[in-house]
């Protein structure tokens, strides 16, 4: 199946929870955010898919994953598409909706993590709401980081198969995701995060293995990476690490 | 199968979301919130379920639902589960992932309509951010409230199967948890409300169209049915709705 991933250029945002899942399932993608044509034709190709007025399934918001005539949105959404097709799912039912589960705690933290630099929402820029992203971050960073940490220390404690994967004893679609998040956690907050990880192995151990994966790795090195920076979803603000 | 669920007794929250999936289905469930020990032994039963050590899925917050054996949580993993085995999905699986995305852009809203009165987050009470949350809401009911309203209206108009489900021409869950969007949004922010409904009609005959289904009017004039109230998700703040 032909795979094309949406996304804006340049922002390493949701985009890249899909980009970690189709490197580790190994299948070709077109990235249209690096469309030959420049970041000019990548837009104008993402707003035609956004604003087609003829879709019988239109999105909502990018990322969107256009997969043979499928046109698949919502992080989570896309990772379950991906994963039942791709081999970073697992087989049961039960075990399904638990790995599901697990992503979608992942994408409240990710909301959580959003929140931190725009308290006030999507429509006005971190600069008009500093004072609100101050005091959200420090709670955040007080209460929601330790819960959420913690939360993923256990669900790998309480793995029946063990504590090297969150789901069963191979790696799936959410393991990838809490690696992302691990990343981009430790760019926005290094002083936070230098505190909290020992309190975490399992998630630290899981983060490691991850990213020592072949394909991983091997993305994680080259150009298709995205370095983080302050357009994305994990932006480091040293005013707020405290 | 025996239906569980578990939410914090008088709470509106994103509990509703799944009574109303049980409620349209015309199962069985045991509803612990109601549990004839009263208040504190539902929290006790809800506390087991949160903490307990052995669960091999341990769930990060309610709703849950035990269904059977299995132990889900993330209110959209929920009705994904209670629409596949309930009649409330669809059959194919474009279809069902369409589905899905639809639930888990309400999810997002929802979100937003919560940050709306906790824009520093869950930890603090309305009262204390009470600045914070005029902010946000004046931003959300601005910006966000027609975006999100627009989209489900263009949805229905795209729908190749005619505009009166989200889905192709039969009811799927989405459709229950839009309605529910609807109605706590009229009980939080009449004002703002009264000066939108006219623009999204396909919307609000949908919302019409739920709230006439047999068995949810049954349920809605039911005792079953928790009023909305300022300890829920949907709250109505006067000095909120400009």
């Amino acid at each position: 199946m032909r795979y094309e991933l949406y996304y804006w250029p340049g922002i390493p945002g949701r985009d890249e929870f899909v980009r970690l899942a189709l490197e580790e399932a190994g299948v070709g993608y077109v990235d249209i955010a690096k469309d030959a044509g420049g970041e000019e034709a990548a837009i104008h190709k993402l707003q035609y898919v956004l604003d087609d007025t003829k879709a019988p399934h239109p999105p909502f918001a990018v990322p969107v994953l256009k997969a043979g005539d499928l046109l698949i949105s919502q992080t989570a959404n896309i990772l379950m598409f991906l994963g039942a097709h791709n081999g970073l799912a697992p087989a049961d039912e039960a075990s399904r909706f638990w790995a599901h589960q697990l992503q979608l705690v992942i994408a409240d933290w990710i909301v959580e993590i959003h929140d931190t630099h725009h308290p006030l929402g999507p429509t006005e820029y971190y600069e008009d709401q500093k004072a609100e992203a101050r005091k959200r971050t420090g709670l955040f960073l007080k209460h929601r980081l330790p819960k959420y940490l913690g939360y993923f220390e256990r669900v790998l404690k309480q793995n029946p198969a063990g504590d090297k994967f969150l789901v069963g004893d191979a790696l799936t679609y959410p393991d990838l995701s809490l690696f992302q998040i691990i990343e981009g956690l430790r760019y926005a907050f290094p002083r936070a995060m230098a505190g909290s990880e020992a309190k975490h192995p399992g998630v630290m151990a899981l983060h490691g293995c991850v990213s020592r994966r072949p394909r991983i790795a091997a993305y994680l090195a080259s150009e298709r990476r995205i370095p983080f920076n302050e357009d994305g979803l994990f932006r480091h603000y040293p005013e707020l690490d405290t």
